[in-house]
């Protein structure tokens, strides 16, 4: 699944640290770029940002269970009686001197690395077996990866073979002063009825009682302030956009809604 | 599995809570919709209501075990010796901004999560990688999702990248002046004996000693009221219609019809 | 798989209990029926009683683990290099105003609920995805479905939002009166002979000791019978028909044997 | 896969007890008949056997994992441009009026008892999907399976609505007068050499504590009566066709070289 | 995967018993032959060399997990807009009356059973199902299959059914004397240093408290041989042809090269 | 996956032992060869400098676990409706006489060990089967091959059928004078500066106590003296290029960091 963003102005963000130098730095070097990081807090957004900012189009690919090498690179179709080569995103990122950013990259086959590992050495190629092409990477191709340790698991694990070919950060949720300014921004919300909405986020990310799978992202904080600007109660939204998107069981949307009241009461 | 209603007559609905204001609100802000609850409380009634009172055509595709991405986007086929592209249900929605519901969504193969990613954050985009077609979401295009919280087991779980991509909430079965109001309707029953009926499905909803796998539908009250309406006899319509279609073991068949006597003792 | 009966002689059956009337209520109701019971009871059979004596045809799908919805529905056959479009079982009842048979339906694959879904509620609508059909089903085509609740193990189970979209019935062997009647009149065998294969029956059944996976159907008391008329010795005839069909287990096969004795003795 | 045996000269088949009479029954009632024994006894050539003596060919299948419905009935196969249906060993065998045997049926993939059901039951129609033909099986078609209980396991069982189908019969080792006719005839080997490789037989077949999987068969029997024919010591014969063939450990070979010193010495 | 020889030079082959006799009886009784015995001891070698003996071709076939009858018999294969039908290697090997080796046989998918039963007992037919086409085995046509007794596990093993219509015998690595003369004739190197190869093997092989999958096979010592004959130290050329050939743990290897201390010491 | 080079500059390598002679030895006696050892410790830069000397092409495949045999031969590929085939690497390799290289080969699927027997013992043939080609291998053809011992589970082993054709040597990280030459060159940082991060990943690769998948490799030092040679600060560029790439684990995280401080404190 691949999303190509010709329109190159640059879209809001929001730095946390210095994550913008090191993405420059891997670019410039032709390193590949690891992003780790939960849910929500960002991470696509950085990526399209920095590419818009490098002037690069980037080709965003959605990992799954059953994405192969072949989905990337792409696959001969049939169409009308004539065979015809379809490139996919990554052939595509190459060629172009694109970025390519593989979300969730260890949900992908393991196929996948294959193609990987000789574009993420010095040798930056990437082999089209199916139809005998070899291509080398432009200096201003990037790859770049995600993926989310909490989710880990002994089936799904990056082997080291692979993980060593990347630089790596870790994402987490802006502090309070930038997710203030970045809700109110997306939703309209003003200032004041905003800071609420992130010191509910901060007191629901910090309760590890809760047993969450993952703390509320800043885009449930922004579904949340859009509902309030557009006239719903505060309850209500928090419900929607909060408490019911977090959770399923009874006991948890009760002590959610104890912390709600505890920061709006 | 699609359908595609264009019809516009608004089918017989009967609010719970402020459900419809939700999903009024959510369509005009181009937010995606979850709506969670047990079988047969009718979700499905609910989104075809919606979706005539707002004007939109509905395409209702019930996820399974093998519901891919191809299945919702769409996939070339040979006809007559050409190979044509056929638009999947998600695709033609978007096209003509109708209401897409995928009913059962955590039941669908993985891969469905890659196409709904960038069709629920702020890029709103559907990709079809095989044409290489990309669509822009019209503003009268929505996606609704239901799942059953009751079902939920370790393998299949919906990811917190895409729960939190949904406002949410909880759908239950109609309080008992509703259901009764419904119930009457859609049967014929008169209003008198439908009380019973509803205020059966009360017991053995509250009764989690039954170890039901879940609560009588409201599905199951009309098909017992059609039978008695047509002149069967209480007992056995309830047999065919509530006491076998919820349970095979004996035991609970027999508790089943002891609170039956209980009501129409 | 499917049998076609246009024939429409209407075949020997013996009701049990008020079974005849529940399905013509059904019929006419336009609700789907689902007939649970052990093997070779004669839930076949009273499908195709009922379906002549209703004058339609009857199209029976002996459902299994590779059953899938394209099965039912019908697929693109290329002949010849033209790619044709042909109908499956399911379709051509809605076409036709049929009655459909699912026989055993858990065994199918889960894409199969999908199909029934919005065949059996109130829209009763069949879509072909493939062609872009979309058929109402008129009102003399009918869903019957049946399974062995005895089979039941925790993988294979029919999910309460499927299974609460049938009326439901128990079906069982039928009295000694009522099988005597019909292993006579199948086999040829005088109703006295008959009377003591029945009883038989009646001993294995009840016999839950024998740690049978199911009592000895109708069917083979028929075979025994049909071997008996035929000339063959009696504790042969019971040996092929009833011991050898129930059981591998020499200490089960004695003791099936020890019964006969003690019926026969 | 499937043998055609069009020869009619009757196969050399030495009876056991009253299976001859039983398979004519069976033919003669259009009854289905199931043989049930271990390897290498003699089911196979007893159906060539009868089918010869009845003047039907035969064909026979040996079922494993993957055998499907379509091996059975039938497929479209492309030859040249053209497609064209090749009929399966079944559909044959319906057609002409033969004798179709399933060896191993458990063994086969669960859509077959699909096929089966129809034509083992009182519509004896086997039913071609594929072409949309329906063939009624006439009287001198006939269905023939076999199976090993030894070989049972939780997996692969007979589902008692396949299995009350059948007229069933234990098969057996032949006892030693008859074994000993059978090796002389087909090894050439001498009635009083003969004799004492069915003792060793016997003595095998009875010693539970070797804990062999199988007992040897008669067709091991008749290779060592052939290697000892044809000048081989009697201890080479035996250890290339008896011990060998029975077991790869240590142990258990010791344990049948005693025996065969017990017989020999 | 095939091998052809038609190159009828005998390959040199050093004889351990009486293995070539009992060879040359089941090519002229039409009988099949089963290789047991551990990695690397010449079986290959000595089904190469019995078949030049007898002046047949040779088709090896190294079985594993996915290789299935149509691997064996043949396939329909589309070129160039014709399809057309290529023999497997077991097909041209009954054609020709050519000797079919199938190494490592119960590595074979199941379905491979069907098609060597009616070839391996007296009918010796070959069917090709999806020609329509039945071969009767010339008499110089043999079926020769090998496995690994020591690999065995539960999921694998081959049936009795199977396997007692083979002829069987163990294959063991040759005696001292032997090896030293295949070692020295295949690698080049003087009698003198092939002895301590061999006598090392000897304790290798002998020495079970080393815990190693199989011992060093012939072929590591020939690999040695040619070492030190190229002029590497005899400690290098033992590391590397044996101690790393023979086992990845730390451990090992150190015992390993005590051994070779001790024996060269 | 494959990767041909044609460019016979010989790429940079530092040589750990005599493992350069090794190779040359087995690339002249025609044997093939197995590398053991870690990820990121130079075996693919060898197996090219080693190709490069000898004045060989070379072809890279990354196996994978759904890498089959035909990836390695080839396959008919159907363009603009003409049939072709269409070499694999492996093919390539032997016709060319080119070194062919399979990285990590036990990661494959096992039908691709069929197809390596016969090209590794005496044999050497590659066998095409679906073209009916039989390759005889050229003398300046050879197979290399590697796998991480330390990823070995029950599930994934070479089998000693395999393993006992390849001379086997093992590969380690190089000696600190090495790393510290190979690190400056690659990344142009000054040998003073290198030494500290080559001093600092033998501290991480003797810390068995940090329970790390696998110790540091040369590579991510050469991005992180990249990186510092780039003016990055020491403590980011290690966070970026070792702690992160190492490990998700906070504790690990601190522990290597502490670790940092301790080499440059």
């Amino acid at each position: 699944m691949t999303v190509q963003n010709h329109v190159f102005d640059v879209p809001y963000y929001q730095p946390i640290a210095d994550e913008c130098a090191l993405f420059e730095t891997a670019f410039n070097k032709g390193l590949p770029l690891l992003l780790k990081g939960p849910t929500g807090c960002g991470k696509t957004r950085f990526v399209e940002h920095m590419a818009a900012k490098l002037g690069r189009p980037i080709y965003t690919v959605a990992c799954h269970d059953d994405l192969s090498a072949a989905d990337l690179i792409g696959r001969y179709l049939l169409k009308g009686g004539v065979t015809e080569w379809v490139d996919g995103p990554l052939t595509r990122a190459v060629r172009e001197g694109a970025i390519c950013y593989l979300d969730e990259v260890i949900e992908a086959r393991k196929d996948v690395a294959v193609v990987l590992h000789p574009l993420t050495d010095n040798r930056r190629r990437l082999i089209i077996e199916r139809t005998g092409e070899e291509l080398q990477a432009p200096p201003n191709f990037m790859l770049v990866a995600s993926y989310n340790p909490g989710y880990q698991n002994v089936l799904k694990q990056m082997k080291p073979s692979t993980r060593q070919r990347f630089l790596s950060t870790t994402f987490d949720f802006p502090d309070a002063e930038t997710e203030i300014q970045v809700v109110a921004k997306e939703s309209g919300l003003d200032v004041e009825r905003t800071k609420n909405l992130v010191r509910l986020a901060g007191h629901i990310r910090g309760l590890s009682s809760l047993d969450l799978e993952e703390g509320v992202s800043t885009r449930l904080l922004i579904y949340a302030a859009s509902l309030i600007a557009g006239g719903m109660p505060v309850d209500k939204a928090l419900q929607y956009s909060v408490v019911e998107p977090l959770s399923d069981e009874p006991d948890v949307q009760v002590a959610l809604r104890d912390l709600i009241a505890v920061v709006y009461g």
